[in-house]
């Protein structure tokens, strides 16, 4: 599951940024240059590394590394944070004997506190040495921070790829972490995917923005949208597959959507998946917006949590959601039981509708009734775990 | 504290609606007919109370009563909802002798189930019998959700007008409630305002227009937009005193605030009463923009709650608000302490901002640095028991 495609190499390494000795220094490295892309919080606070990354990516340099690191989020510190980004690329540069402005650089942990830099620059000499075609998903866990779980997706580009007559096989696996401070806007918190399929760096650009509107733009936890989020993808082409892009982006859009999809059940103290799919929509981009002010309610996420079928909340989010709904054609479901018609309820089984909240994995559909538009979107509950996590998190 | 003004009597009644036997069921009458203004939520999904009272002022009819049941919202409840408004008003009038356009109806509760007219039926003749000059207080405590007080603020508008050689002596007095959904677009859950000063209906509208955006468009409890939002202001002229259209606004303004402080005071949950001072604005609405986007943030809420000064989330949330603020220009104060300077760090007493957020109530200010504008916001925090309430609220 963890094999990273052709020409990629990993290391996670614990470099005394979180507590207990736990792993928090990720490195990938590509032995080629690679064709980038990323996309970037929409948040007007944005991190020292996503100011330092999105220059990187303005000027087009060939990355040959990624260095992240969790713990502190290098955010709100002003020109020392950009200056400790500088030196963390250069250090790692130096271990791969590249340009500095070859090294990408993600943070993420808590915010307002500078980067420990005495720490880092004992730690990336000894991730560079612990670099590994099997580091992976060392690497993903040294990404975490109240994530559960380490979060992997990976794809195989050679069944699909029919236009190659070679045959060639070509590989994509993406990591991502993310628990809180979820509700991404152009970007989520820390995603990366590697590719060594051939893929020009104008596609890898406009099929990531594609695929990143419909997969983490469609995930919420919280609804506070993070100053780290950053999703890159790095293609080195070592494969010699050149997939046709629309190839390449049903599966780039297929590991964004599970990299998402294990946020959202990763969520902060979340005891509920949720599959909300709003349709009966104008267009796409008003099923989204209505979809997103429904995944972002306290009250219906606390309502989930509590496996209380109180659909009137649901309404009442879609309704303040600023799009412009008919209140009288909404239709609701929760599982596969129909609630609400017409705006006004419906007689149904008050039993059954509590029996659907029950699942672990819940799927609720409202139709707006007035087109053929829709937008599937993720997220998870609100639970007595979630503000515990919140109420201590940098204690 | 609880007098009405001259003209108006009240009482509170138990209907049946909700358990224990409690008070349900509020009438406000007025011997005189009074001219009214009312501001309405900005949900599209709106309750029928809010679709037939939006008719009524529209419509310019002088009021006499106001009905209102607490324990159900008569929110998505389709044709059947307006029926039960049309019902509910004619059987106040008729206990009144008055037209039933002359009867303003308000509902909060669950929502997306029938109003129980039969209750009211039978409980509408019962309330008629106990109005009193005394019963505002009762009128207040059944208004109640989860509220756990009832909310009243009042002003005296004789010492104010000067204006008015007789030096007749007027009153203003306000009920309100609301503890939950509370993210007002326009308007908060329910409030009544009665005054027997001479205002006229253009400058009722006028000044209760901007008198809300200055107080209850100003709280937020968990960023989740009513159906059912109303606010009326009643004055029935009864006192002969005419103040200016400036004493007018600065008593409405005063009662207003102090109503919805009082909400945000008594948010779901609650534990700290948090008031937020964003200064240094470009213009009034970028300050208030970014404070509603800095109240509504679980994180920042959370972070409260756990008495963490984790004050990077509360420029998260401030970046996040879409408004164009420049994160090197950002200053923080916790209470007395200054956090953040610039967009960075300052040296500070992390035991000294942590005392800040041990106290009941707590004051920050951000300083956006671009400008001279500012605007004042309530919120609370986000508690265990805000999850607790809402897992289990038809339960």
């Amino acid at each position: 599951m963890a094999a990273l495609p052709k020409g990629f190499r990993a290391a996670g390494v614990a470099a005394g940024l979180k507590k207990n000795n736990d792993l928090d220094l990720a490195l990938i490295v590509s032995d080629a240059d690679c064709a980038a892309a990323a996309v970037f919080t929409t948040n007007r606070v944005r991190a020292a590394p996503v100011v330092y990354d999105q220059r990187l990516i303005a000027e087009r340099h060939p990355l040959r590394a990624v260095v992240i690191n969790a713990g502190n989020a290098n955010a709100c510190t002003g020109v020392q944070g950009i200056r400790d980004c500088e030196e963390t690329a250069a250090l790692v540069a130096a271990e791969l004997g590249c340009a500095p402005h070859a090294v990408f650089v993600m943070s993420t942990g808590v915010i307002g506190v500078p980067l420990p830099m005495a720490k880092l620059r004992a730690a990336i000499p000894h991730a560079a040495r612990a670099l590994s075609p099997d580091g992976l998903e060392s690497a993903a866990r040294a990404m975490m921070t109240t994530d559960t779980r380490p979060k992997l997706a990976s794809g195989d580009l050679s069944a699909a790829a029919k236009s190659d007559p070679s045959a060639r096989a070509a590989r994509i696996i993406g990591v991502a972490k993310g628990a809180g401070m979820i509700h991404p806007n152009m970007a989520t918190m820390l995603a990366v995917i590697l590719t060594d399929a051939v893929v020009s760096q104008e596609v890898l650009a406009s099929t990531l923005r594609r695929a990143v509107q419909r997969s983490f733009n469609r995930i919420s936890v919280d609804g506070d949208t993070s100053t780290n989020d950053t999703v890159l993808v790095l293609a080195n082409g070592t494969s010699g597959l050149a997939p046709t892009s629309t190839e390449f982006e049903i599966m780039l859009t297929s590991v964004c959507m599970d990299l998402a999809q294990q946020i959202a059940r990763d969520g902060e103290g979340a005891t509920k998946f949720v599959t909300l799919k709003v349709t009966g929509a104008r267009d796409e981009a008003m099923a989204e917006a209505v979809g997103r002010a429904v995944t972002r309610s306290p009250l219906v996420k606390t309502a989930l949590y509590g496996e209380d079928p109180n659909w009137g909340r649901i309404l009442a989010a879609a309704g303040a959601s600023g799009q412009d709904i008919d209140p009288n054609r909404l239709a609701l479901w929760i599982g596969d039981v129909q609630v609400c018609a017409e705006g006004a309820p419906m007689p149904y089984s008050e039993a059954e509708a509590a029996a659907a909240l029950k699942s672990r994995e819940i799927t609720i559909q409202l139709d707006l009734g007035l087109g053929e538009a829709s937008a599937t979107l993720w997220t998870c509950d609100l639970s007595h775990e979630y503000v515990t996590i919140n109420g201590r998190y940098r204690t």
